[in-house]
């Protein structure tokens, strides 16, 4: 460093790519080409400086002696020759000039950092009846926010100095294995925000190794995703039509689809719940539909998207129709939509291979239980079933930290649905990069637990006091019987 | 479909009827009058592009697999023919153009979907006095919002796979059997809201096959609603005067009215509550009183409608006086307004034969529990009541979940006041289909909660384990006895 | 009612004064001068059309044939004689014109209907600097909003069917007997809000009939409000001074003045607690000082008015001291500020004759708390104290039903400062306007809760479901020995 | 005073100093030099009218008698003389004229009150990446709020009537003593805020007393900072490197630094968390980085300060690394970032110095307990660990009543981060200023909770019901062991 060469602003200009980079510091020059790979702050920071003065910058983080004392004495180049500045030089460097997003203009996608981002650019990108038809839920929307905030209410207990160098979240489900413990929930219309819907979805699952479910009301058809992706593994959601026929039909098609690994019967829907945004929607269209026959009326129970197309599922499905199911298919049959400790049990006795705790996402009934209440009450209530059936969960499913309790309390996998739809605003891209967020949360929170894989995903990881009174605890209300008593007809008058 | 015949666009616009239905998709002529019915987003969306081309609304939701593969060959008419594509053809369908609602201009009846719309209205187009007297509740308003927020607090479980096709609704109260289990509470003056007033409710209530409730304070005597509505069943609504004979003629009357099925004497309003918004109100009204005699002023305790009209009540009634009541009327009576088991026990013991626990919408006395709570604390300390007489419950009812979750609870109806007064400022049609929408609500809870009558509905089916902190479970404060013995006069001092 | 006279307007103008007063509705007239006080809805709302037509007003409200159900025929003096209307006669009746009220002007003193009301006042026409040393609280006042929010979970358990007719609110305090169970909690400088201060407080407490409470910082002395007001009863609060000799020659004044029924030490208020928003304006103040001596600025500690004037209170009080207090009076002696039920039991101990649970409003120490809560405490822990001595209650006391809960809870009387000054903006007037208030809501609750005199509060009136948890229940912490083990110096390093 | 001598207001005006002071109340001359001393409102006050009126401000406050009764006769100087009041005289003192705060200038030091003041102006003046890069927290905030408002639910039992006169607040950490039980957490890059970075800090802590923690990441060296103040004790924070090299050499500097007085290894960033409000300056930063090498990039996982920085650190640690750190060093070796009763006890059995329990401000990983809750779940499950080792707490310290509560509930010390961040804004004298502020209001809290040194804190003094719920009791999870059986591979399928 004794060598006090002078160097022009010209000289150091030339260097200013990754494989050959210098900087100015306090007028003094410097080779950082091989420090890039090094520095704490990471490349980036460095390489904005690059054939140019970085002292500012520098001196914000820095003290003046740290590059003197980490670099090499023969990275310093020389003294910067103070004649040679010009106009150039002093020019400073371009602003930061963050994009400026339009109400109704999709913002770029790496931009959008979590699932709330791809909801919020939903809310002010998507026509007002796709979005009423994607967020609305039941009534006064009191599950569909619970289902998020007891998650919210669900703490870690972290263990620490456990070695989580690698992290694998691959999980089986169904005999399958998959690189994620979670899937896409079957939501229908997909079409609505992207012209490839379901097909978007479908070649995401396929570059991401996730199981997608399909809809009983997809854009597209089982066979159409299977074209569309055709290493993806698919379950399909059924709603058993009134008319038999046709849900057998269904199944057969199924039958003949290898990529469809099971049929997850939905239990949860026996009649559309009110969702009110999605009527609003439509109670408004009625005012201008140009000619209005009397048949094609909303009728008095309103005439959102959802209860239209409900029509044909069979109110009437019981315990005995699964019979019916399994006959018509040799896959692996789960019902969906499980609120209540006693129907996993019943499930169990059903010989049924999978429970999905879901309370639609809250648009069916409002104020049904959050599903991980749920979760809890079989634990406390009947843990056997986990040993007899797999359990997933989805509704609120916002955050890898949500995939992780829902697995610790012991989830086989969670599905996603509203988000996944929310990210098909961007096709295919978009639901990558949300799995891809999901992953990332999901590691993180998994090394910062202190496992590196989800078999050690256990209940003693996450304490849930906050909401245990949300749970029930026993089979049968203590006062059922003096209540019923009371309703026999005649009893007093 | 090789028929590739050219189809012009005046063609295609005369078949543009739910009879006889062409639509236009992706150039191809489709007759699609068959499949209106069929069609699972419902027949208004393809009615909406009869006669024209729906290709924009169609690719937005399928595949362009889907027509081909459901539609019969035979109902393909042809290929659309450019040539003749003039302007009428290639103008936009009318926008959407919701009905603008002025701030105090009733919107359209059928764009209310819930009891809270109609509060919402008539905050708006009720005259100030109008919507203090009814929305007002005593002091800081507590006792009111808990009422509501007890129920959002207490949650269903979910049964699923129970044929729930055909529900059934109807109720046995005092020996009637109504179409739900949902009354009219009684509430003064609803001429205030509406000309036609409490005859607007009975022709509503006998249409809908509900009983209402008559208020002491009625704007129409009981003997003009009968008139109005001949086959609606009532119960009226008792003040016992400070002057018994007053009260005594009111029973007589009631004995002479065969439609008046049960006397209920209100109990929980012993004084009047200081409802702040409406006494606020009438503190501004005085200030323009052209001359004040002083007699005319309101006194210090501030002159609310309430407090006025409360004027004749006898804060001195007590159970011996039910034994009047009794002897003045071959009806059942019940109490209305209880809110401690305690009470519902003496009233259990006083021969009665139903208690309405209410806190009269948070109206009289702030922090007073709410009626579910009550309801819980019967179960809890005295479940025999329930076997002894019939317990309604009114005060924060606005959904029919919330109709639900009392009747699960033990009560054999519910009541509603305020939203029926908020209803009937749309006249007879806003109470019918309030009633309706509550009826709607009603079937879609007990549905998806998997019963189809209400003699189903147990305590099993809900979990209160949000608000049991919030109900008293023995009878007795342990410390009452040291507190009072240091409250005995002369005890230290 | 055959006589179908006309009457002509002028003459129906004639009769509008409560003596004499004719009304119009439908075209008919009534003489309606003794119907007047038997209207259910009050005099003033006829009057308001005496001597004109009524018409809109009446069937606003009843059926149209109300009036001739009602009145005596000999009430009916004719038609109107529709001939001689004019001008004047089809007028409108003066419109509603509430008075306007400027941001920073008091408005009529019967529009205030609550505590909240004079509050609401004093923040708007208050100087700043007097809000700020009134409404201050410590740090995040946490413990100030939380003193209201505890009473406010705390529920009542109304009882029906009592007679309530006459209540009575008289309460023994000390031996003395009073109006009510409430007494102004002693607060510094009342003067800041109104030239009157403290008189114009005592003149208001003398007119009815309850206590007063003296600050040791009054604006006025002893002396001073015992002329006038020369038959209120006071107790004297003193902050034991560093020195002693001037806490004894204060002590010497009130043994002399015989209106001083009780000495209240406080001892809540060992350090002065730090009160923001009190700072803030100090803060600012000194900005503008025109000259700025060393030893009159602000100290580091912030230099709130609260805090200047505790100087000379002495932190170093203890047990002992207050044997020193008894020794120089041989009036009651109180303590002001307890907040742990240990020192309920040790003020039993120094043969105290009174404890007024007291956080200082959470003017002192931020988390401390709230007094209902050591209410609660000492029942749980130590109801024997109830038997020993005096329990009141101040801070957070803002509506009669606090008032009831305290004394259903065990508290002889309660003390209210803060609401007190804020009245006292409107002088002697404002005071019994709040203390009528105060009366009228507790007299509506004790009726509402069914009880007509204070020896029947009790705590099975109340329920504390809500707020339990925040009650310690056992005096000695589980762990307290580990810790106080691991503490010891050396006891690892 | 009967000496009615006429004074002229420009006789008045020569005394004006704190020495020299007299002040006209009513007309009438007081020398008041001798009283401003004792005056309880303090001196200020009066010093503001020195030499002129003081009647408007003095009534405000004070009876007439007042003056008269406290003051010696002598003090009287006579009767002002009307006739020489000149405009001077009767211009009014200065307005209050408070100091306008430009939204994005610091405030003058003096008028920021507690450390939300700190907060508040950093996020107006500080840069949007330095804000955003100390103010973030891992994803929803969760943790980071529940922090502090976990301190805020635990409330205070104070004892009275004990003298608190003296109080003390030193303490010993490490065998060191300290003034206050308070250093300053370890964060990195403190220079973002100021020029001096650490180097203010640590000239702050010397002149209170109190110990530094050095980041890892420290934008001073730890030799720099010990040449910037010479007498502060600091601990150095470790992140192991990869390298275990670079660790050992940083040791080895700690060995050398006798200022450095105890190691302690951070255990809670196994992985860098997900600092959203970071990594949205970062993604929008990208876009205008001018040239885009493909290395340089953001990854898809974010590239907040938080995560770039953090890529040397090993996700592999394990307890076994400590043995290889104990070797490394002599000296106390703790851990930070403890948060769960298991972990602590492992640390007592590794043979460490203290843990300090910590969620890294909440900013790692969301839903990770409160610091207080871990230390509560200490007390409860394994309280022998305070007697093993020094348990120190941060992650929400925002108060003195917040450091309060961590000592009496165990801790040893505990430790304030982005607080300290906040006030390095203002350099040296910020620090100095924050600490002085949480000093006072430790010693308030302490002499309102009746204690006079930290030995005395105790979990007798503060009531934790509002949280308990949220403490894990157990160690192992009931049900643990069905849920992993269920997910032993091929238990069903």
């Amino acid at each position: 460093m004794t060598d006090q060469k002078l160097v022009s602003v010209q000289q150091v200009s030339n260097h200013k790519t990754p494989e050959d980079c210098w900087v100015v510091v306090d007028n003094q020059v410097w080779d950082v080409t091989d420090f890039l790979e090094e520095h704490p702050g990471g490349s980036t920071v460095i390489l904005k400086y690059a054939g140019g003065d970085a002292t500012r910058a520098y001196s914000e983080v820095h003290a003046p002696s740290v590059m003197k004392n980490n670099l090499d004495p023969q990275k310093f180049k020389g003294v910067l020759d103070q004649s040679t500045i010009d106009a150039e030089w002093t020019k400073p460097p371009p602003e930061e000039n963050p994009a400026v997003m339009l109400e109704h203009e999709k913002p770029p996608l790496h931009t959008l950092i979590n699932s709330h981002d791809f909801e919020l650019v939903a809310s002010k990108t998507a026509s007002k009846k796709t979005w009423a038809f994607y967020s609305s839920a039941a009534t006064d929307l009191i599950t569909r926010d619970a289902n998020k905030l007891c998650f919210d209410r669900t703490w870690f207990r972290p263990r620490v100095l456990r070695n989580v160098r690698d992290v694998d979240t691959t999980t089986n489900i169904l005999g399958g294995r998959y690189k994620l413990p979670l899937f896409v929930s079957p939501a229908a219309m997909a079409k609505l925000i992207h012209p490839d819907g379901e097909c978007a979805i479908a070649r995401a699952c396929e570059r991401k190794g996730i199981m997608q479910g399909i809809s009983n009301n997809s854009s597209y058809t089982m066979d159409e995703l299977r074209t569309a992706a055709p290493t993806t593994s698919f379950f399909f959601q059924l709603y058993v039509n009134r008319d038999r026929a046709k849900s057998a039909a269904l199944l057969r098609q199924c039958n003949q689809n290898p990529n469809i690994k099971a049929i997850f019967v939905t239990v949860d829907a026996a009649w559309p719940g009110k969702r009110e945004a999605d009527e609003r929607v439509k109670a408004d269209e009625t005012l201008s539909v140009p000619m209005a026959p009397s048949k094609a009326q909303n009728d008095k129970k309103g005439g959102g998207l959802g209860r239209v197309m409900a029509g044909f599922i069979d109110p009437g499905l019981t315990w005995e129709d699964l019979k019916w199911v399994k006959q018509h298919t040799h896959k692996p049959v789960c019902l969906k939509g499980v609120m209540c400790a006693d129907d996993a049990l019943l499930a169990v006795r059903a010989g049924l291979d999978g429970i999905l705790l879901s309370n639609h996402g809250g648009r069916n009934l409002d104020t049904s239980p959050p599903s991980i209440v749920t979760l809890l009450e079989i634990q406390r209530r009947c843990p056997e079933v986990f040993e007899s059936l797999e359990v997933y969960v989805d509704s609120g499913i916002r955050r890898g930290t949500d995939v992780l309790k829902a697995v610790c309390l012991g989830a086989t996998a969670v599905g996603m649905g509203r988000s996944m739809l929310f990210a098909t605003n961007y096709g295919q891209e978009g639901v990558e990069h949300l799995v891809d967020i999901i992953q990332d949360e999901l590691e993180t929170a998994m090394r910062n637990i202190g496992i590196t894989s989800l078999a050690e995903a256990s209940p003693d990881l996450v304490h849930t006091g906050d909401i245990d009174h949300l749970v029930p605890a026993s089979r049968s209300h203590p006062y059922a019987r003096a209540i019923a008593k009371g309703r026999r007809p005649g009893s007093k008058l």
